[in-house]
């Protein structure tokens, strides 16, 4: 028996005996790590970077933060965007989603154990096959970014760059927006394009569309086309709560906040919604500077940030199906009923059980993180609870303090931007959670994805 | 029939078709109220104050909090003093245990209407006669404030005013320690006395026996006493999580405040001690300067106000016990068990359903507070977070931006300390709950009180 064997039968071994959760967990940490050491090879950069910062760009791509310490365009030549570009896609489309892909395409088998690595990854119905779901999934990603490509090649020639710098540029952003990873290859983001009709819609048509992920949009699209198609109970909340999510951050933007309310009629109205647009589908790109924002409207951004979107999707936070359970609880308890319901469903107790406790772990761990960088950071507690919501959400605005963090405050940021990505639940079984294999460890999930 | 007795009658039946939660929200309601037009009296006046700081002193004192946004001692003569302090001893003893003793001794009938209403305000185990408890309740206020009293008159000596200025401080100072009110009439509280042994042992005494209230301290007393006599399990959970946090707070305020590291020997120890057991009591005292705290020992501050301590006694805050579920909550999750323990105990879902709730309605209400007052103020996050959870738990402390808060802003903390004072959940239920007189409205109370 040779040694490589020997080793990949250990590995196998150790692998089937991890938890779902902690497969997720060494997934990542796997695709960071590989990302760190590519992105420390001298010949992918314009000018040198430090270890600390190329860890922090590898962790904010994996998991389509944006965040960033250094510029990406400043410091990285094509073939590290490249890298870079390639890791957001790995992290955007997931960890498992790529590894199954990649199994089924080779062996056409499926193992039970795959399926509920998957399953914990995105809350899927029970009903939905494997198989053609990941198939389709590829597909809707790639169409979307080419469209995308396509759409921004045509709005990026006004910059009058060579026809392939137009074309990277293109390709690049629209990778990260539906990915939702909001990284930008422009020294001010989208600031330079912020009444561009094309690149407005484009970003935001992408980064809605992979926020609400396959099964929501396809949900959607199926239920205008055929008749006799309803939409699912998740679909509803989420569409509506999005919808409700926008409009509250576009009306607090376009009425209160003074860096908006001195633009002129469409720039006004396309500079509220797409900035609310972007803390709500987490993609974090931005048209105007959040650090010139007032503080209300730093904590308007934060609320959305907190909130995030669909759990289905690319997007952090902590999910609006459990704002919606939430919600549900505190009306009940208002009104003293015993059934707790919204859209007059009853809400089963496993599933409200699943939301409190995502509410309890999420706002504690950003208090945490806060009170963390609080100790190695010297700035005001809104920038620094807007750069931990900011990581945790994996959404990549900041009023600009990511470059000036100290080694410790980018590892905190950096820790928080692999939980937000992995889900805090699913980080905290991965390191506490002691059984494994076992049928009944897996929480039940029913017909309301939280 | 005369005009009197018709309208008495209507008010008794109104009075008896309301819920519990909406009586004590009246009464407490009622107290600010009288005590806001008898402060607005200029015969009670040093000097002229505004109406809307009549009405901030009246509700800070009736909530127990201790926020002022004018100095006592220099606005209202001493009979104005003397309305402040009969407020904090009505709002410190409760408007229930206060009105039902005053039936009792008048009529020593005791209503099962009556009986429900004081369950509500101090969540008492089932089996504790209320005649009996609100006699003792009476009798340790009294004792406690006398030694109290003369405690500190000993300590106020060394300020070499009158005999009764000397009293009248001692008396005050007690009574407003005891309430866990944290009024005083020195112009910098207790930093006078940040080294002197006896005011801080005096205060601490005080302050810890009134906040955990007097069932968690009979119990504790007895089980010392009486060798059959063991601790119920709400007083363990109550005791171990008071000296916990007060250890937490203890330990960062002395390892890592700037202001109390200065300090020497005794002195540091003491000004460790006292601001943490001023914030976790909610008393609200300090010897040494909040304002001149770094941010993170702020954020500990906070987080004490924050929790609180006893639901039995006169603190305000979150509650040590619901602090105990969540954790329970977390534990639970991260290790994937069925069952939710503490202390090896399982703790009954209705129970967890309790706490969840007030986690979410004090966190909520607290973002929603700060909220608010960063559209009406011009502060940083820090300070408006601080004042907003000093408020809502009815603490007192401050960094000092009181005084200067516009008159929407004193309105906000107006509001905040009533919540605090009502409980946020009997708020919300004295204002939302529709139904009345029907028993299956009141939330099942089990051995624990949360
Ligand atoms: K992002
Ligand atoms: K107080």
């Amino acid at each position: 028996m040779s040694l490589f064997k020997v080793v990949s039968g250990k590995y196998l071994r150790f692998k089937l005996g991890l938890t779902p959760q902690q497969n997720l967990f060494y997934g990542f940490l796997t695709y960071v790590s590989m990302g760190t050491l590519l992105l420390c090879i001298p010949w992918f950069h314009k000018s040198s970077v430090a270890f600390i910062d190329n860890f922090f760009i590898a962790t904010s791509a994996v998991s389509t933060t944006g965040l960033a310490t250094v510029s990406v365009l400043d410091s990285y030549n094509f073939f590290g965007q490249f890298i870079i570009l390639v890791l957001i896609q790995l992290g955007g489309i997931g960890y498992l989603t790529f590894t199954t892909f990649m199994i089924l395409s080779t062996t056409r088998k499926m193992t039970r154990w795959h399926k509920n690595i998957l399953k914990t990854e995105f809350t899927l119905p029970k009903t939905i096959e494997i198989k053609d779901f990941l198939k389709s999934v590829i597909f809707f990603t790639l169409a979307m970014e080419i469209i995308g490509t396509i759409l921004y090649f045509i709005a990026f020639k006004k910059l009058e760059l060579n026809f392939f710098d137009t074309l990277w540029n293109a390709l690049f952003h629209s990778v990260s927006a539906f990915c939702t990873a909001g990284f930008s290859l422009f020294s001010n983001g989208f600031e330079s394009f912020s009444d561009d009709f094309l690149v407005n819609t484009t970003t935001s048509l992408l980064a809605i569309a992979g926020s609400l992920g396959f099964i929501v949009v396809t949900d959607f699209v199926l239920s205008i086309k055929k008749k006799d198609h309803h939409l699912s109970f998740t679909t509803k909340i989420i569409l509506v709560g999005s919808a409700v999510l926008l409009l509250f951050g576009f009306m607090f933007f376009f009425f209160f906040e003074p860096v908006i309310k001195n633009l002129t009629g469409a720039k006004r109205m396309w500079a509220a919604f797409f900035q609310s647009m972007s803390a709500m589908t987490t993609v974090g790109f931005n048209t105007v500077d959040f650090g010139a924002f007032v503080m209300p409207m730093l904590l308007v951004t934060i609320f959305l940030m907190y909130i995030g979107a669909s759990p289905s999707g690319t997007a952090g936070g902590m999910k609006i199906t459990t704002l919606t359970a939430v919600i549900a609880i505190m009306k009940s308890r208002l009104r003293n009923t015993q059934r707790i319901t919204f859209f007059g469903r009853i809400i089963p107790y496993e599933r409200l059980f699943v939301a409190t406790s995502s509410f309890i772990f999420y706002t504690s761990l950003i208090a945490l993180g806060t009170f963390l960088l609080s100790f190695l950071e010297d700035f005001h507690l809104e920038d620094l609870l807007f750069e931990v919501s900011s990581a945790l959400g994996t959404v990549g605005l900041s009023t600009g303090i990511t470059g000036d963090l100290g080694t410790w405050g980018k590892l905190v940021i950096i820790a928080l931007m692999f939980i937000g990505r992995l889900g805090v639940l699913t980080f905290g079984l991965a390191i506490w959670a002691k059984h494994h294999n076992n049928p009944k460890n897996h929480p039940i999930r029913d017909d309301i994805a939280v």
